[in-house]
Parts: structure tokens; sequence; C-alpha cells
């Protein structure tokens, strides 16, 4: 434990986003801004990569009344049920987190941490969904600038059964959407589609730019899958506002325009403001402590995190 | 208009379900009470039907201090978009109801509604989905006793896509939820799979149970898009309880028992209570008058309607 002392200011927090290959920590304030932003890599084995996030949260936690975890994994009530890329294993990383620091803390997604960051600050009431497509598919779901919860683990958007019966999912069903429309799926249509060694999705986005008939075809599924995705969770829900993230819509381009334009043309998508994430890499860790201040300030169901 | 007079109970207000063949109208009291139930038969043409539904909500309106109408239908902020079954056409019908009435009035999706009678009284916090499996799919997603509406039409979730590149559906879409997993189906998995002139949907439940394999194929692919559209939105959800009603659940029996057993096996289902829906025939018109509540002592967004 570190010695250093900081002056608390009320209602400050600690965000923390374990990442895949990054923990990344800072204070957030009661207004949103964040401070002593730390970057560290994430070290070998999930004993390291558990006592490498309590440090953090122990020295950060010394300027603030409560502690946010982001994980990129299946979180259910505080315990960490399933992180592939993160490998901790399952743990019940919230009493862990109390026992160290001595504060109220909480454990939850990374793609919710990332979305109550993308609609803090934001005026508009309403319901919010924001969709984060990289490697998986990511998401949640914000109501009145309060994340929908359920029981915990909601939010694993990239699990809706869009082509049932289609490619088997790790989660156990078949055909999910972050198996049609993901980043991976893409690099996955690269080596399906492309020739030669390099088959990557910069290359395969090259080759439909230029109007290669396989690449087009490719990408056209893909972008296809993902609106009927959207689509669906769009009949259920209405959202006023769906935001839209994560790695394949940061690097722009082709593929963020198709899929957002065959999104565009679907009954329950229309409507709906269709705006792009701007948080960016530190999306997680504000989201983290923002949903910690809830433990604060907070309503006590737990169903909802206060922005 | 009529001159009958009623002694005002305040906080009463005014349920009316607007069903394929049926008006039924009823006042509803601050305890969630129903009383002085009527049933009508929906007369023909959309004229004329409209024209009942007014005179109903003026008639029971003199008691009440609000007016709650649900529709089969698609409703998105007071207007009614699509209503296939109950034929009333695209007509703003809360600006209908509030000049007819003087009342303030509020128009939602019946099984909007019948999701709200259905967590009414409840004690239960946290989240609800309920799913009405009927000749179509409807339902709609309950929050800490509130209805979450988004932009209005929410709870559309037969339109969930399920099955991507499937068969075509009314809205637009191909694949939904509904075309594979309701009552509609059911019924013309019947058609496809029995021999002789009696193709209904209780032959096929009666040649399921005596084990005819197409019937119980049938029965089973049928359950199987039911699991796999239910595991999707509760990937999304996490809801803590699961409300299955609907004519498909109400009859019971085989075809009730293989939908629930299939759901229960899905992992993002798991976990969550599923219970059977109690209110019956008056889900709908008691759900309408507690929405309309809403309208006098609710919040002033309008994305959820308190119980």
């Amino acid at each position: 434990m570190t010695t250093r002392s900081r002056q608390s200011v009320p209602g400050t927090t600690v965000g923390i986003d374990m990442g895949g290959t990054m923990i990344r920590g800072g204070l957030v304030g009661p207004d949103g801004s964040l401070r002593d932003v730390v970057r560290r890599p994430l070290p070998d084995g999930p004993g390291a990569r558990h006592a490498a996030m309590l440090d953090l949260a122990r020295d950060l936690g010394q300027g603030a009344t409560a502690v946010g975890v982001a994980v990129a994994g299946v979180v259910d009530d505080g315990r960490l049920l399933l992180s592939a890329n993160v490998g901790l294993g399952d743990i019940d990383l919230r009493s862990a987190l109390v026992e160290s620091t001595g504060l109220p803390s909480e454990v939850i997604n990374d793609a919710q941490a990332a979305a109550l960051a993308e609609v803090h600050g934001s005026s508009a009431r309403g319901l919010v969904l924001v969709v984060a497509v990289g490697t998986g598919i990511g998401g949640a779901v914000v109501l009145d600038g309060k994340l929908v919860r359920g029981r915990g683990f909601a939010g694993e958007i990239g699990h809706v059964v869009v082509h049932r019966g289609g490619l088997p999912c790790g989660c156990g069903a078949a055909g999910c959407w972050e198996g049609l429309a993901s980043g991976e799926s893409l690099r996955r249509a690269a080596e399906r589609v492309l020739p030669g060694p390099d088959r990557t999705v910069d290359r395969l986005v090259a080759a439909a730019d230029s109007g290669e008939p396989g690449a087009v075809g490719a990408l056209m599924e893909a972008a296809e899958a993902f609106a009927d995705g959207l689509n669906g969770m769009c009949a259920v829900l209405a959202p006023h506002r769906i935001v839209l993230g994560g790695g394949v819509f940061a690097r722009g381009g082709l593929v963020a325009d198709v899929y957002r334009s065959q999104a565009a043309t679907r009954r329950w998508v229309r409507g709906a403001e269709i705006t792009m994430a701007s948080r960016g890499d530190h999306a997680g860790l504000l989201g983290a402590g923002l949903a910690a201040r809830d433990l604060v300030a907070g309503p006590p169901t737990g169903v909802l995190a206060t922005l």
C-alpha cells in the first residue's frame, strides 16, 4: 500500500478499466472530470492482474469516496463470471475491492461503463442504446441517465440471437449478433474472401472500396446482420438515441458508413437519433467512476446506476 | 354523449381495451380495482369503431380523472400508426380522446397495457420482461414498476429478428420472432405437417403428444425459436422476472410446457424467475387505466408510465 496521501474532493470516485492489454485508472470528479489518469500494462497471470488492480484502487482510493471497476467480461452482482480477454477467472471482485480499499466498490461490465460515460453530461432525457462494435459487440441501455442493469449482467447485447441455428458462439447459443457483425467476424470474413497471406480487415475494406465482389458481399453481409440485430433491439426498446462506438466505428470509413446506412434503413431503427461515441479510450474508467458514485448518492435498489 | 352522471373517485381512471373483436372498458380505482366493466362488440368499419371508442370513453369518463386506451397496434406518442387487427387506420387517437372527453388521455399498445397490469401490485422492484404469445408476440419491459416506453412504440418484441433472411414479416423485416414462435406460426405448422382437412393447433398438439414425429418436430422448432428470442432479450436486459402470457400460455398443456422448458435451458434466461400471467381478459383495460393515472400523478417526461 502506498503512503502518499491526497486531498479527497467530496464526490470524487476512482474509476478503473481492466482492458485486454492495459489497466487504466483515474479520479472522476463530481462534474465528471478526470484527473490523475494512469495507464499500466496488464501483467501476466490472474494473480498479478488481480494484485495490480487492487494496488491501483488502493492508491487512487486515498483521494476518493468510492471505487468503480469496469471489466471486459460478464459481471453479475460484483462477481466476475467470465473474462476471456482479461483472464481473471471467476472471482468476487467487489468484495476484494472493498476489503482492500475500505471504500464502497462497484464492478460493472466495460461496455456498460462506456455507455454511462457516453451518456454523461447529455441533457437529453429518454432511452439511449449504446452499442460498441469491437472484437465483440457490447453495449448497454441507459434510461433517463441511468444504467438499466437488470440482474447485473445486462448489456450482453452481442449475444442477441439474430440467426438461429447459425454460427456457434462461446456463450452456448448459435447465431449471436457479435458472431455475424463484430470486428472479429470481419476478420474471419477477410480470411475467407481475400487471396494471399495478408488477409486483414484493412485489406478487406480496401478490396470492398475498389468494388471486389467477394469483399463487397462480405461487408454487406456483416452490415445487414448488424442492422438486423439493431432493428430487433429497437423494436423492443424504441430508443430515442443510439450511440455507436467501439473499434469498428472508431476506424470510420467504409465499414462505419455501410453499417450505419444499413441500420438506418430498418423500420424500428428509423426515428432514433444516431450519434457516434466520443469519449475514446477513457470511456471505461470514466463510466466506472460514475457507477461508483451511485454507491454513495444513488438509489438503494442497485437496479440503476445514476449518472 | 350520455347525461348520466357519476360520483368521481379521486385517482379513478378509465381503461379501455380495443381488441380485434371486442371493446372492453371500465373504471380503474386508485388501488387498481375494476368496476363498471363493459364489453361491447367491435362494430364494422373504422368510423364506427372510432365512434364506439369515443362514446365509451365519454360515458365512463364522467366518473374519472383521466382516460387510457390500449390498442392492438403500433402506437407512437398517442398516434395509432398500424392496427391490422383493430382496423382503425392512422389516426391521432389521443387528441380525439382529449377533445371528446375533456380529460387527459393516453394511448398505449395492448401488450404494454397488459404488462403494466401483470406487474401491478407486485412488490418486487427490478426489471420485468412481460411476453404475450398469442396470434403474434407482444410484450413490454417494466422497470421498478414503470413501463419502459422509449419513443412510444417500445414493446414490439415480436419483431426481434431471430432468424435473419428467414420468413418475411409484415413489419418489413424477415425472420421476426413472432413469425417463428407465435400462435399463428403454430397454426401454419399444423397446416404444413398434419394430414387431412382439420389441421388445427389443437390437432398439432394432440399429434405431438402422441409422439407423431412431424408434429413433435414442428412444436420443438417453435419452442426453440421462442427460447432463442427470449434468450437474446435476456442477454440485453437480464430481467429479474419474466411473465409469460397470451393465448399460447393460457391454453397450458404441452405447448406451454415445451416453450417454458426450452426457454429455461438458455444461458441468459437462467436465473430469471419465470411466472405466468394472471390477469386474464381484463389485463388490457386495467393496464390502460393504470397508464392513464400517470398523466395525472406521474413524471413529466412521458418515458415512464407509473404503476
